[in-house]
Order: C-alpha cells, then structure tokens, then sequence
C-alpha cells in the first residue's frame, strides 16, 4: 500500500482531542460513519471522527472549503447511507482523505479552523445507524485456529475440514438483522437437540455466543457473471470494521448439517459504526499469514507480489460487562484478545473467491472475516473456545461469577485497534451489544 | 382459505384470450408482474396479467375507474418494484383482486371495458424485471425425496440428516444474483475437488444442475425480535412464483461442509416474472403432506387446525431445450414433472420457522422452498438426481442427444399451473434461463 504524508505519525491537528494519547481517532485515521445528534429528529448524514468529534460531512459539503473531486465526495455522504461515496471509489476517497487531513491539520489556514470548527458534533452527544444500506451480508471462516478450536467439540477426529486450507470458505448471513454498536437484542428461542436425546427440545437459546470478528465494505461492486482478479481486489474495498456474529450454538449445531449456519446466527449481527479506511490502515499491512508448510493457494488466491503486506495487524480484544459489574461501578472483564494478522485468508483473497464464480457483489455489501481466534487458546474470539464447549467455567473476576455461555443481562465489547512505536495509532471504537432476556413465550 | 366470487370457475372476461381453454391467466388469476414495453425506455411499472395481455397497474391509478382502497393498491404498483403494495396487506390485495376482476368481467359496463381496454399491453410486446426489490433471499430444504435422492449420493449410509423431520432447514442465499426469467448466466468458475485427487482443480463447473423451486414473496414484514406465530404466517405471505436455484455440484460438494452452499448456489437463481396471489391459489389447497409415521411436529409448527389445508396441490415440470432443439426446430424435453402438494413442509412452517428466532423478513424477500422432487425417480427437480449423480445418462430423444448435467446453450424452462375439473386453471407462466460458455479464463 502507498504511504504518503497522511501516515506521517508526526502530524498534529489543530483539535487538542485528537493529539491525545490513546485516542483511537487521531488526524491520520478519519473513519466513517452515519450519525445525528442523539435524540433528535435530525436528518443522517455522514461524519468523520476526529479526536472526540465528528466533522458534519453534509454541512462541510457546503461549506466553500473543498475542492473537486473532495467535494463530491462530501456531498456524497450527505444523505442516510454512505453507499453513493462507496461508489465512488478510490480516487476520490483519498482526495477527501487529503482535504479533511490539511483541513484538520495545526497549520490549516485560521479561517478554515473556525469554519470546521462550528461544523462538529462531540461523538458523546451522537447517535449512529448503519453506515451503509447493506444488499446482501456474507460471513467468511478464515480463523485456522478457530476452526480447528470449533472443529475439536463437533468433530474431535478430524476438526479441520479439508476445503478449509484450499479456499476462504464462507456463508451468507442475514443482512436484515445486522444492527450497529448499542443496539440490544432478545436472546432467541429455537430447537435444540440435547445430547441423548430422542427428539429436540424448544425454548430459549441456552449457549449464547459472541464472536470477534472484522468486516470490510464493498466499495464499487463487480457485475454479475466477471469476476473481480486478485490483484484488484482491495480496489473493491472501503474500509474495516468491528463485527460480532452473536451465535447460538445449540441451535446452530441441530440445524446446520447439511446447508450450514441459519436461525443460530441470524438473530442479530453488530458492526462498529465507524468504517476505518483501507488508506488509513496501510502502515499496518503485514506479510501473510499462511504458512509455508501449509497447502499454498491455487494461482487464482495466490497473492504472488502481496505476500509481504497481505495481512493487517490489527489488534483485537474482547471485554465482557454483566450485569453485576454495571450494579457495582465495576471496570468490565478482558475475556481474550488477539490480532486479525494471524488470519488464514486475506480480506482481497475473500474478495476474489466471493467473486471467482460470478457473484455480483454491490457498493455497501458487508463482509465479514469469521471468528478471529489466534494461535494460542487465550486469543480464543469466541466464548464456546475459552470455555472449551462448556465445559470449563470461566472466572468474572471483579464479581465472583463465572460464565460458559452469556446470560441475560451480559454486554460484550468488541475493541479494535492499530499500534506501532513510529506510527499514528489507529483505532475502530467499539461494537457493543446487551443481551435481553428471550420473550416469555413463542408459539 | 376463504373462496368467493372470484373463485367462481363459470365467471368470463371480456377479453376472450382470458377466456382461452388452458390459459395460464384467467379471470380468476390476476398475478403481478413489473413490466415495460420491450426494448423501450418506458417506466417500468406493476400489471396484471390477464390472458395475453397486462392490465399497466399505473395507468389504471389515474383512471378514475378504482375506488379506495383498491385505488391505493394500484397506486402503490406506479413505480419499478411492487413492494410498496405488498406492504400494504391482505384488505388492500383482495380489493384490488375485488375491483380488477370486476373491470374484466365480461358483465362489466361498456364504458369502463373501453377504457381499461386502452391499457393493456400484450404479454407479447412486453418485458419483465424483478417484481421487488429483495432485501434477503432464503432458500429451504422442504422436500423429503429431494432430500432423500440427494443425501443418497452424498452420505449412502444415512442420507437423510436428523434434523430433516424436525424443522424446515434453509440456508441464506444471494439476493443480488437473483434474475428474472430469461436473463441468461455464464457457466461458472470454481474449485471442485475430483474423486481421488490430493488438491483441488480450478476450472469452468463440470456438473451443473438446475433446481425445480417455488419461491414465495414476503408482504408485510415482522419487528427484529419478534416472531410470527404459525397461525398468522400466510397472511405476511404476498403470493407465489417458481424459481429455478441454479447448482454448480461440483463446486458445492467442495465448499459446503461445514456451512453449506456458497459459490455453488450464487452465481445466479432465476425466477418466473410473475406472482400468482395466495389469494389466486386458494382453491388448491389440499391437506398438509406430513405422513402420519413420520415425527409429528412440535407445537409452534404444527398447523393444527390448518392440516387440512397446509399444502398446495400446483403441479410443477421441468423442460430442457438444447441447442440442437433450438437449430432443429424441435419441442423441448420433458424431463420431470410433480407437485408441490409432496412438500414435507409447507411455506406457513417454513415462515414461521424463519422468525421464531426473531429474524426480521421485510417486506418484498424472497423465499425459496428448495428442490420440489416427488415420491417417484421421475418426479426429481434436479438432473443430479434424475442422472443419479451423474451416473446414468439421459436420453435426448428427438435430437440423440444425452445429458448428465447442462451443457453450454441449454436452456431449462419450469412450468407451474393448478388445474382441477370443477375449478379454473391458474397458471404460474414461465420460468427460463439459458447456459453461456464460461469465461475463457480467470484470475
């Protein structure tokens, strides 16, 4: 990926929030998202975080500040979904990306600075909704330690399939159900099938799951029947976010043998709000993960010239709040934590295999990586791996409690983020979700 | 289902095509379509049809001659996708049923006959897209000889999987590739991994199939969280239309365990133009096909009191035209022919069972019933069956010719139609697709 004066770590902005340690919205991020101020009947429009703000891309828009084709992409993130700057593609999002950093950076000229200044909105006083109107949502397994961590308690013989290591395998999930960060959902009845017995039970979902993963929007889509070569596949992507794929395994289990995961994922998926941008990631781009003693990939998937910054090196980690730690003012529970670096597939190797056949896929399509689990069972993405099947309580420390599966009542906090000692920290927020209890009764 | 006087097998339009002894679209008919006049720049715009021709929906809104709220179902039909109707509901889609059948009737006034005569385009002149907008595309698993005839060649031992009995099983499938009757495809690419090999082969699919479905439309849809118990089911149910799931076998046996279909399944699903109401379909039902010694189903699927009217008796068939057909001038083959009625589930479990989760449908999704096979080797939906894997060829009679599985340039057609002697024909049309060669090459 090319670096140019954006990724400059050194670069300040004229708003103190965003030069704070630790904030994961400094100048060289500029995520995306669709907000309005919280509470009212204001209209959505797009934003760009900056520090503990939001710029108003409408109002910029506007404003006489940006140039062409900057300015068309402003006005392209006016209106409730940011599909129509997707499509736009990647010269003109790394124009705006250029006019926002030296409009945001220390030396902007003083009168721009007063101009942006009035146009932000504190990220504490928004709301936020899906970033795009998402046509069609896949959800691809990529983890190899996930898979052998899930394949032991379903298949202990034989836990990784053999198709696993020849191509980035995938489902397609429910785009209708896909929530952002804050968004509750009620814990889902369905059938199970308890081990020994001769007919399945109904009732309320008894091992609720979370699992860490990323997705990456569709920027201009393929058309249908032409595929999209490798080798231009990240020109197909926007950006990154934080995913949850909440899962309720003993439904998923009965059902999924032999057309895959159905009623036991598609209750609900949370994505972070913010899109962080593949422009802003490219000083994390790391070598593939796949390993050499492994099967390589097919010419097709294979990356060839992209082998040495394939990957991303996002760091991950999962907090866990039940309802004791909010009662008593308690800081939430780190359940494991990982990087997406260790993934088997790349997010371009996704793409293309989604494509290969002649899928058509369109801007705002939300793809997501599966359950990043890495090497070690602590980088575990998904509570049924820590707690081995259920088996193996895990300890809340702060409250005595322990949890095989999430009870009512329990938020989980997905984080995500980018470090590096001579680079600009780049973060994506958090994805967050609360579990409600199931409804009394379904029939 | 409630029959009254637009059931009546004796009621005549004024247009005599209506009238027609084997008309797909009699009186008693009047499904939707979207439509313009082919290769026109026209609106695209909702109709019904009626005989050879269709009655354009947008115009009849500005005629004066609909009262409310049958004028608000038309009106809701002006524009390129028929969701905003669905959404409407049942009283709004039986007063527009009400008042259409009224107008064609052949005891309608003159004056209203001259001028609904005035717009009505033949079926001849016209083209079709999509009839909605499709948010999600669900595909079932329903029925028990497909499943049956299919699990054989997969797992000899135990073909059918346990949960099989117990619950409709679906998978989510592609909602962009989806296509209008007509629209043709390109052969696609994929990794198959032959019989005996240590790595998989890249290349154009070697065993593609077709799939006999019916799918159904999603009227008004359900809150995120919220399931739609059995006994309401039919009524967020619009109407039907047949759908033809379109398989690369040999890539789907590849990818699919452990989460089913992916590439296999997407890269196109075809579906006829038009959408026969359940309304229409009302004098078919025909008690609900689960046999007596088969697992009775749990309570939140058991149609109780509905038993006697859960199934739908359309008799369904499979027709192939290869090239050769085409060069010759020769009729295409028959290749099967059963019934819905068969379906081990019916779509009233199949939609209840989507929810009970609370997985959100919205209005205008489409959902498919899976492969219709019926009890006998020669009511199978799909050639994978009918060729036993591939294993036995098919003979072509009237050009020599033998298939296994599709070759380039053929074109597979489904037919649907209800036909009883005391009750009027209501016929689904048609739904086409045509086999292009694959890309010379991908990468």
């Amino acid at each position: 990926m090319h670096l140019d004066h954006t990724h400059d770590p050194q670069a300040r902005s004229w708003l103190a929030s965003a030069n704070a340690a630790g904030t994961d919205f400094p100048l060289q991020n500029l995520p995306y998202a669709v907000f309005r101020r919280a509470g009212s009947a204001e209209a959505w429009r797009g934003g760009v975080a900056i520090g503990d703000q939001i710029v108003d891309l409408a109002a910029l828009a506007t404003s006489a500040l940006l140039q062409e084709p900057a300015a068309q992409g402003a006005r392209s993130c006016a209106g409730e979904a940011l599909n129509d700057f997707l499509a736009l593609g990647r010269p003109v999002w790394s124009a705006l990306r250029h006019a926002l950093f030296a409009l945001l950076r220390e030396d902007a000229p003083a009168a721009a600075q007063q101009t942006v200044r009035a146009l932000l909105l504190p990220q504490a006083e928004a709301e936020y909704r899906l970033p795009t109107r998402i046509g069609d949502y896949t959800d691809f397994y990529t983890s190899i330690h996930h898979a052998r961590n899930v394949g032991r308690v379903v298949r202990p013989d034989n836990p990784l399939t053999p198709n696993f290591q020849w191509l980035p395998i995938a489902y397609h999930g429910r785009a209708s159900s896909v929530v952002v960060s804050g968004t509750p959902f009620r814990r889902p009845w369905g059938q199970a099938m308890p081990p020994g017995a001769q007919a399945p039970s109904f009732g309320p979902c008894r091992r609720l799951d979370y699992e860490l993963e990323m997705g990456f929007y569709v920027g201009p889509g393929n058309a249908h029947g032409q595929p999209v070569p490798l080798a231009q596949a990240e020109q197909h992507i926007f950006g990154m976010c934080l995913l949850n794929d909440w899962s309720a395994r003993d439904h998923q289990f009965w059902e999924m043998n032999p057309l895959g995961p159905f009623l036991g994922k598609n209750f609900c998926t949370s994505v972070s709000p913010w899109i962080v941008t593949m422009d802003a990631l490219a000083p994390y781009r790391v070598p593939f993960a796949h390993p050499a003693d492994e099967p390589q990939p097919l010419p097709y998937l294979d990356e060839a010239g992209n082998r040495a910054q394939g990957g991303i090196d996002v760091q991950l980690e999962v907090l866990l709040q039940t309802a004791q730690h909010r009662q008593r003012g308690l800081a939430p529970q780190r359940l494991s934590g990982t990087s997406f670096r260790h993934q088997y597939w790349t997010v371009a190797q996704m793409l293309a295999q989604h494509t290969v056949g002649g899928c058509n896929l369109q801007t705002g399509d939300l793809l997501g990586t599966g359950t990043i689990s890495g090497p070690t069972p602590e980088e575990a993405g998904a509570i049924v791996e820590l707690s081995v099947g259920g088996t193996r309580p895990i300890a809340i420390a702060a409250t005595g409690e322990t949890r095989t599966f999430l009870e009512d009542g329990d938020t989980v906090v997905l984080r995500g983020w980018c470090e590096a000692p001579d680079r600009a920290r780049i973060g994506f927020g958090a994805c967050s979700g609360q579990v409600q209890p199931a409804l009394p009764a379904v029939a």
